[in-house]
């Protein structure tokens, strides 16, 4: 049987737990740590194949939930799969649509077997069980897929999202009590390891797309431990570290990814799901971290926030009215080797112009690129303060706030 | 004293006024016959300068009046230029932004010196006077720049628009009779006339923007003359007709631009403003025609409207669903070459994904330089039957819908 994916290791930093590699699909290879930008709808939001590829990327990542709902999974079997269908010949990852029922339906039930939930396009009943997730990713093709996993908070009930807090209501006619909360969890990590064998044992593609197994277990490094054992008890050729950067502070974070990412098996890609900042994503590069996707990028190109190696420029504000420079002095990304300044920038958000989103969100994208490409040779030659001097945007004392999912909103 | 353009004519057709030609201004030259992209706020929606000229353009229209609503002329005259602004380093046209005070803005007043009228932006009143449409038209810096004129409906009152009727109801608190209509042309065109000549005295870079006088008269030929001899009596490097394709029926068009046309100065380009579909284009091209702008791809790319050979694809049809072919085979634009399927464009369409309209704008634009392309050969080689067998939306029987005015939405 053909294998999905090889991971070949190149350095293992002297200091901490970082490494740089390749991962090898069908599809061609990417280095890690990696950053994927997030296609959700089989485009990255306003971008050409050709302008993604122009940041550095070489795997994005698609919502296999998004696409099951529109244009359906089938057609874009059909079709030829996604890589065909959105012209993005390289490697691809879909995620299973757990998070998503979850996050964004307006309805959902939780049963043994799987998710209902009410469809955001028509207002129909959708169900999503870890046989059909994996189906649907079948059929899209994807070069990664990943396990359906039931998603439980990471964090105490009193600071759970709305989504959260909608489901413990429901569920129980009450906010959850902390024990009640550690509970679900735990009934949940049990979920997750059954219906993991279920994605496994239904995966009709194992020789051509790579499964990923998902950790979850919040913020409790016990209930993390117990889901590491869980999951890596079945053999699949990466794992994800799941429910994170859904609401807790960056230290909880941190300190989640470095405890989990450690019990992961080394010889295998870890992927740390929908984070995030610079410094997340250089604390969970030293725990030995991958590969991470955001939106960030996307997202806040389309608000008009630039990313900058000193940190964010907004750039509807009125002191960009005359700024000349471009986004960043020396940065290689279309945006600022064509020459667009801010005051040009500012201009078109002003005016409600597509192009500002466009060409913020290449530079964002590039602007990650360039920090996994950065990050790669810290490991390689451990020249961590250098990196550091270089983006001050990862110095301590550097305003954090909250990461984003895996997904771009509708 | 310099010369801010000269036009060179390479070939004259046989059977008809057609002629091929180059234009070469300070910032490069262009083909004629000639279509421009419109860019009405220094941007072609959602392309890059790069995504533009791989449409084959040579030139593009900016609209003066947005421009000098927002960001304000000045302001760009101080970042350099328009130019510079938006990273467009080839030829660049600006109105004058006449049309826009008379047909956008909420109210509108007119007397001698200039028109009075509301900011879309804020509300607050704006007047522009010819004197004040040449300073905007300085301080953006276009290689081409337009006479402000009086904007007349060209057709009777009856079939006006909207704010045509506004303006006859507030100015006559009642609809226009013929008489009155034709008697209020005839005091536009002498206004025009006066204001040209206040355009070409204000004008403050004669060496550097090339000046262009525009015909007025709406569909009464002796009118058309009357203006073409009132404009062309100032000496300029370029003239143009304006007034055309503001409600009127194909054959009217084809009629006014034939007449108007011959009586312009040879040697000089000649503009027809705003106009329009494959077959406008064609029958004023061989009434002698250089030059065209149209908002059409753009706009119709964004309303999931595709232009081919043999007429528009509307892409949100069920029917395209699972449509593997690309918009229209053969095409070389970077859609079609890249592969994308109409069904990845529906898509695209019912995601609301911004890519649908940026792939499809960019085949429009494409297609119309395509035809630009094919006109020109068939110009020096007198090759009109291939032309037509080569473009079925061409012949006659293919429907034809009113066009567009050289603005695109807010």
């Amino acid at each position: 049987m053909p294998i999905p994916l090889t991971f070949e290791i190149h350095h293992k930093s002297k200091e901490n737990a970082a490494r740089t590699g390749t991962v090898t699909t069908p599809r061609g290879s990417f280095k890690t740590p990696a950053f994927m930008p997030v296609g959700t709808r089989a485009t990255v939001k306003g971008l050409t194949p050709q302008q993604v590829r122009s940041t550095g990327s070489e795997i994005i990542l698609n919502n296999a939930y998004h696409l099951a709902l529109r244009p359906g999974d089938e057609q874009i079997a059909k079709l030829g799969g996604v890589h065909k269908f959105m012209r993005w010949n390289r490697p691809i990852l879909t995620d299973s649509g757990g998070y998503q029922a979850w996050s964004m339906a307006d309805i959902n039930k939780l049963d043994e077997d799987g998710v209902t939930f009410k469809s955001i396009i028509d207002g129909s009943m959708i169900r999503i069980t870890p046989e059909r997730s994996i189906e649907i990713q079948n059929n899209l093709g994807a070069d990664i897929i990943m396990a359906f996993d039931d998603c439980p908070s990471s964090v105490a009930p009193q600071t759970q999202n709305l989504a959260r807090r909608r489901h413990a209501l429901t569920s129980r006619d009450g906010v959850l009590t902390e024990d009640a909360h550690e509970k679900r969890l735990l009934e949940s990590l049990d979920r997750t390891a059954r219906w993991l064998e279920r994605c496994a044992s239904t995966h009709a593609k194992p020789d051509e797309q790579a499964l990923f197994g998902i950790v979850q277990g919040g913020t409790n490094l016990d209930l993390r431990a117990r889901s590491v054992e869980q999951v890596c008890s079945v053999a699949l050729p990466g794992y994800a570290i799941g429910g994170v950067a859904v609401g807790e502070s960056p230290d909880a974070i941190s300190n989640v990814v470095k405890y989990t990412a450690k019990l992961l098996p080394e010889e295998k890609p870890r992927y740390l799901m929908g984070v995030g900042y610079e410094r997340d994503l250089l604390a969970a590069v030293t725990s030995g971290v991958d590969m991470f996707d955001c939106v960030l990028p996307t997202r806040n190109g389309r608000n008009a926030h630039a990313f900058t190696r000193k940190g964010q420029l907004h750039l509807r504000n009125a002191r960009f009215k005359d700024d000349e420079a471009v986004l960043e002095e020396g940065c290689t990304c279309t945006t600022c080797a064509s020459g667009f300044s801010r005051a040009y920038l500012r201009h078109l958000y002003a005016s409600k112009e597509m192009l500002s989103g466009i060409l913020v969100s290449m530079h964002n994208i590039h602007h990650f690129q360039s920090l996994m490409v950065d990050i790669r040779a810290a490991i390689r030659d451990d020249s961590w303060s250098l990196l550091i001097q270089r983006w001050p945007v990862l110095q301590e004392g550097q305003k954090l706030t909250q990461t984003h999912t895996a997904q771009e909103p509708v």
